[in-house]
């Protein structure tokens, strides 16, 4: 059998008329073919589940027998499923097998198992361009913090994070975004994800207020986590934090923002909601968790400050240095008010830092020495000429966007009705992007809008300009 | 008003007569005075509940006031209370403070948050002798990993953990601990903490069997996330794994084992226990966890081959380099059979491989070179002499060890009724040691033992001699 014969079989077995292109590329070494099965089952079952063809409900072969089918490793197959089920297409059950799930909305987030070698235009969002890593100040940075450390620095590590490293942040935040805090305010941890949902287990006693849109895998942890969230409208002001006076958020006990860039809209707070929801928040003892995903990634203006700035007493600040560094280095912060410290170091257990002390020691040296702010300087002027470039690609066939100022993608919006086909049409034809509609809260009501959200620091730079053409073209044939 | 007198206001507050030496050093900086100040309040309240002074349900004056009072940062109370907390002598409800724990045996584990610089003997357990980090070979692992990476180890890592780590993992366990794998079968995370609170979450539905002296803190963390567990008793064989078998177990779907090295113990599993859990496991469709913590520690003969290797279908294999390498590095692994390699993966979300991503790098670098096993040979010598010194020097004063053939810790018998007073004494004259009865399982009935247990890889270098002799003094006075 031919891997499409294979295929073929596969997809009688599903009772279905699915195609893949099997053919691996025989350049590849065994793992490389492994890595390509994969990204084609995953793509191929993501479109046939968007566009119908796998209903709710499907019951999906048993990934052995699968794999047997394909003739791939088990592996291979049981990877895909794995990566389906993070992003909400498929759920699997104790003894019922894994299943199409029931939801219109899938939380399609950047496919992080596909290897780079594919055919596909990745404009997943949020991670930095990884040529944009910065190896040799990582390495003279570790030369000298690993020489330098005390011995004490390779035993078992403070849980609230290394204390140089807090010391620096504590600096590097009132100086770059406004924050006002002190190292013994500061917990470290591997990343804003992991930050959210041990603050919500551990210093949140109710709901959580979000905004609309917002990033569904946070939210599908916090909710997993046990924690409800009640979703506020956006609009052109941002998250209407009025509403939180409405009965409906009685139980809400802390609310999510991203004030100066709403994700996935790009919107700012405005001036009057960011004092009317610290006022808000003093009044009622509520928390705001202010996630500052990528604060330092301004191109056309000065950036907001942090609101955490305004309100030390009541602002719990996250971020992580996955948009400004790589997420490859696990290490985020969060500066929270007195009260919330000892929950949260006390949760992780009496000798475990979770992130790794090591990187620490390197990253305290690259603040300490200004490498850091230098990266983030050469980074904006990367970025910027990225933002501009894809604006007047697009401007050029007619396409506007929104919400371009900040931060590393940009919403292209299109009419509602239009963004399923839109997004079936981009995915078939080997794009990674992302519908807004993907972003709203399951109990959100409809508000009007849709779009395509397009992460400009993916594409590798060997391509970009390609991959941008690429997009403009598929915008204007759809147009 | 002298630091000794604002301890006196502190201590009437308490109703009790604590005493603390308060004097800070004047030759150390702010943050060496705020650590010294903090070790010391963490010291003297442990003291203070353990002997008594303190009884279960007494009510701390709330860490501002008391901060107030003594004039310190409150930081520095604060963090004393957050250790307190974690370590189980306090208990932080919301709305009622903090309130002394109501516990026989309060899980005291290595105060992490002291400095290296006090006046204590530090036996702490589970870390390697941090002077042994191997600096030059991380800087030189760490300028050929990240120079020869591909830009893609930047971008978003695989949830699994880095590919090439775990291909290189799969060797090194086969060859250094007989474990039979596969890369595809390996899941990376921070720490064998995390690993078994992500498996017990995710792929045990239902109680957890567990040796009945086990690390308190893993199973207060494990059952903080849902699961029960259940103590089975321990002899010289190891875990009495026939009693499984009992109505009493009929709710565990797992039972966690250290099969090599029991911790802490110190005894083996027996061959005949070994085959007859297996088949226990088997017949009930069971998962036996098999954390093999200090597997490649062995010194006076070969290593006992890994419960893994015998049943890879139903053992789940947990280590790190916590202890061979630093606890500073926090990568740790799970080697799973490939149903529960979907469950975990899933779990993290589809962009966390919450451990970094640019230490796998270093560390597979390590591994492929052979300096992670000489490293490894270095530290056996090393330990070999410490344990042999500490033995040697135990016997002069006439104390019988057990359980010393491999390892960071050996454990030194004495009367159950003896333990408490013991450990009172070595605590106030500022030893770091601990009762075998804080690691007995609530719930496991007294079994006759008693002791004390001496971690001899925490040390520094420069007073590990000076701390022996201390240890040998307190020993021979109270015998």
């Amino acid at each position: 059998m031919t891997p499409t014969d294979h295929w073929a079989a596969v997809a009688q077995r599903l009772g279905t008329d699915l195609f893949l292109d099997l053919q691996p590329d025989p350049t590849l070494s065994a793992h490389g073919r492994g890595a390509q099965l994969r990204r084609s089952l995953t793509t191929e079952l993501r479109a046939a589940i968007s566009d119908g063809r796998l209903p709710a409900g499907t019951q999906l072969p048993p990934y052995r027998s699968l794999a047997a089918d394909l003739g791939v490793a088990r592996g291979t197959v049981s990877a895909a499923y794995a990566e389906l089920i993070a992003e909400g297409w498929l759920t699997a059950r104790q003894g019922s097998g894994t299943v199409v799930a029931h939801t219109s909305t899938p939380s399609v987030l950047p496919n992080t198992r596909r290897k780079p070698d594919g055919p596909t235009h990745d404009f997943s969002l949020g991670a930095p361009t990884p040529s944009l890593f910065p190896r040799s100040d990582w390495i003279a940075a570790t030369r000298v913090a690993i020489t330098d450390a005390p011995h004490s620095a390779f035993g078992p590590g403070d849980p609230q994070g290394n204390y140089e490293l807090r010391e620096e942040l504590s600096r590097y935040l009132a100086r770059v975004r406004g924050v006002r805090t002190s190292p013994d305010n500061i917990v470290l941890t591997t990343s804003v994800h992991s930050a959210l949902v041990s603050l919500c287990s551990n210093a949140v006693d109710g709901a959580l207020a979000v905004e609309a849109f917002n990033m569904p895998f946070h939210r599908a942890s916090i909710e997993a986590a046990g924690t409800p969230t009640l979703p506020i409208p956006i609009d052109r002001d941002g998250a209407d934090v009025d509403t939180l006076s409405d009965g409906a958020y009685s139980d809400a006990r802390a609310v999510l923002l991203t004030p100066s860039h709403q994700f996935p809209t790009g919107v700012a707070l405005s001036p009057g909601r960011r004092a009317a929801v610290v006022a808000h928040a003093r009044s009622r003892g509520m928390y705001i968790v202010e996630d500052d995903y990528d604060g330092e990634l301004r191109y056309d203006r000065e950036p907001i400050g942090a609101l955490q700035g305004l309100a030390p007493d009541c602002v719990i600040y996250t971020g992580s240095v996955s948009k400004s560094l790589s997420p490859a280095v696990r290490t985020a912060w969060l500066v929270v008010p007195d009260a919330v410290v000892e929950p949260l170091v006390a949760a992780k257990g009496p000798r475990e830092p979770d992130a790794s002390i090591v990187d620490q020691l390197v990253l305290t040296q690259l603040i300490r020495t200004g490498a850091y702010d230098r990266h983030i300087r050469r980074s904006r002027q990367f970025y910027r000429k990225r933002r501009d470039h894809l604006v007047a690609r697009l401007r050029d066939v007619g396409v506007d966007t929104g919400g371009v100022s900040a931060g590393l993608h940009i919403v292209l919006p299109c009419r509602p009705d239009a963004e399923d086909e839109l997004l079936a049409t981009a995915w078939r034809a080997g794009f990674l992007v992302f519908g807004l509609s993907q972003f709203r809260h399951p109990t959100a009501p409809p508000d009007g809008r849709g779009g395509i959200v397009v992460g400009f620091g993916s594409p590798p730079d060997s391509s970009f300009n390609a991959d941008i053409d690429a997009l403009a073209g598929l915008l204007a044939a759809f147009t």
